[in-house]
């Protein structure tokens, strides 16, 4: 069933007659157009029983159009209402549709008080954002192969950013080398902003690339991934970078037994809390469960912010076409920081990794 | 006045209790913290007559404290539930206000269902997205000096992006030397993506930087900025590689004369579409109005969209302390494009630009 066939029979279901889709991510997943259109009105408008539209700014249209959208899109000019438009084509397929699902996620209040003035007896009696996620959460096979491209792309960029390790070199020209690298290649979009971080700095999960230098004979964090058609990829290294000291290899073999564990073990039918206590137990045994701060993971696709949540309290029974990321970290303030992740899809038995860097500790000389 | 204290008088003048500020760009206009925490919930909330507090992810807590914001900051772990840290905490300093403000344009159906639910009987009596965007539009010195910083910055990428210019060459190559030059610098976040254009392919202003080879003989658009110390530039500058056609170069010197005229006239106490009118003249007169199918200009400051935009239709009135873009273009598809812009703040009688690369057009030889 194609997505906007499932979200119509979720309508349905419902007893919803119409949907106002407005995140320009569910928009991307629903139609295939792929926009972001900031301050500008650009929306979706799927019926229980009439074929959907898709409104946009007029500039966009020609564009909407070419991505394959089969049915119609509408635009509109700046000085024009967009939603006088927007309550015409309704009424042209439905008379003043009552029951309404919206993002409520996503829709801001400014837009909701927008349809609520010109379809004054709406009712919002469901949120098509929990639906939407739930929906997102099972990857088609065609999904799977753009994730495969992008992890062939991180897997490419750990190679440029390992051979750019260097002393005398700062995290930052460490990103600069990767994203160059990327960028001459063609992929214009990291999926988030590239981390690298070295020594102490790794200790900080939530830190950003410093103008600091590369530490010789210390652990350097690699954290990456890039858009390719319209979906991402998200992996970490990290490597030693000289001879890093005992407690330093220490966390780094812990965290490496967590994550092989973990991923060895993902598969359908478990419960997602149950993977992050497997890898969890690993670090907390070893005596590192303090400094082991986040989730073991997160959902993934168009981006890192999906369903399923590898944590702790999440009951979601695993299934064959989830994507999501394995990443155990340990990070002791002060001293050094570990993470190692692979994103994986589940298979009808086991999983796959998106990403095929080794993961045991690699070395790379002073030089 | 502080901007908080603007806040607050607006709130106090509208006979409003409390304002629920939940735009990341708001916070940090307001608090000075630069953050984007995606899914979980960030909040300032202002009293008329009481201090502010910040509400953030716990993670975040000690980031922001570091930001010299001196009023208190409150943290929620992912499991503990925001809203009621929320509600404890606004009712110890005003027992379940009635009169609230939120920002219409950005907050979510979701945040504003979680309002009404610990708070019932809250009305929202007034939307501080226009008193917000309106309090922006004329910036501090501070800001301004901020401001140069980037317009800098925008200047040193140009001198990068001219000299990348070479037979050979993509477009897309080109945006990876500009980027990597300004990341080597600590520059790590462009405001927008990097356009480089060349030929026909510039003659589309919403198109992006492609494969394809930078055309001898012919124009090459440059649209780009930076972000530094949370303020942005934006600049375009349209120089010739090799000898353009006859075409191409009238189309620059028609731009050109548009862009140096109104950028010459603009000055406090102009109407905003006044100034539009000026650049949009010349170029009707010289043929091309049909070719210029964009507003002349966009205020700018934390981002590219802020007031006042320059357009037909705006009667803003202009005032010492506005920064906006001047950037009219004439773009022939299938020929050529061209955009000339500079960002300018107003002083108090006249203007001065964030860019000085030179306008004229440059013409860079083939090699």
């Amino acid at each position: 069933m194609s997505h906007i066939a499932s979200l119509q029979q979720w309508l349905a279901n419902n007893g919803t007659d119409i949907a106002y889709i407005n995140d320009p991510m569910s928009i991307q997943y629903f139609t295939g157009f792929e926009s972001d259109p900031i301050e500008r009105v650009m929306a979706l408008f799927v019926f229980a029983d009439q074929d959907p539209f898709l409104f946009t700014p007029a500039l966009e249209v020609e564009a909407a159009k070419d991505t394959g959208w089969k049915y119609p899109v509408y635009g509109y000019l700046d000085h024009e209402d967009a939603f006088a438009i927007i309550q015409s084509e309704i009424n042209k397929r439905q008379n003043s549709p009552k029951k309404w699902a919206i993002e409520k996620g996503s829709l801001t209040v400014e837009r909701y008080d927008a349809i609520r003035r010109i379809f004054p007896s709406a009712e919002f009696v469901a949120d098509a954002t929990g639906f939407i996620e739930t929906l997102k959460v099972i990857k088609t096979p065609d999904e799977i192969e753009k994730l495969k491209v992008a992890g062939k792309w991180a897997d490419i960029a750990f190679e440029v950013g390992f051979k750019a390790l260097q002393e005398g070199k700062t995290e930052q020209d460490i990103v600069a080398e990767i994203e160059y690298a990327m960028k001459k290649q063609g992929i214009m979009h990291m999926s988030f902003d590239t981390i690298v971080q070295s020594g102490k700095n790794a200790a900080e999960p939530h830190g950003f690339p410093k103008k600091d230098l590369i530490q010789p004979n210390a652990l350097t964090l690699f954290d990456l991934g890039v858009i390719s058609d319209g979906y991402i990829s998200d992996a970490s290294r990290t490597v030693a970078f000289g001879k890093p000291n005992e407690k330093s290899l220490e966390i780094h073999k812990v965290c490496l037994e967590a994550q092989l564990t973990a991923q060895a073990a993902a598969k359908p039918g478990m419960i997602a809390e149950d993977l992050d206590k497997i890898a969890r137990d690993i670090i907390v045994n070893a005596g590192y469960g303090q400094y082991f701060i986040h989730r073991l993971g997160h959902g993934m696709g168009q981006s890192e912010h999906e369903f399923p949540s590898i944590m702790e309290g999440n009951k979601m029974e695993l299934k064959p076409g989830m994507c999501f990321s394995i990443e155990p970290g340990i990070y002791i303030p002060g001293v050094a920081g570990v993470r190692i992740e692979d994103c994986i899809y589940l298979t009808e038995n086991g999983n796959e990794p998106f990403t095929v860097t080794p993961k045991t500790l690699k070395t790379i000389e002073l030089h």
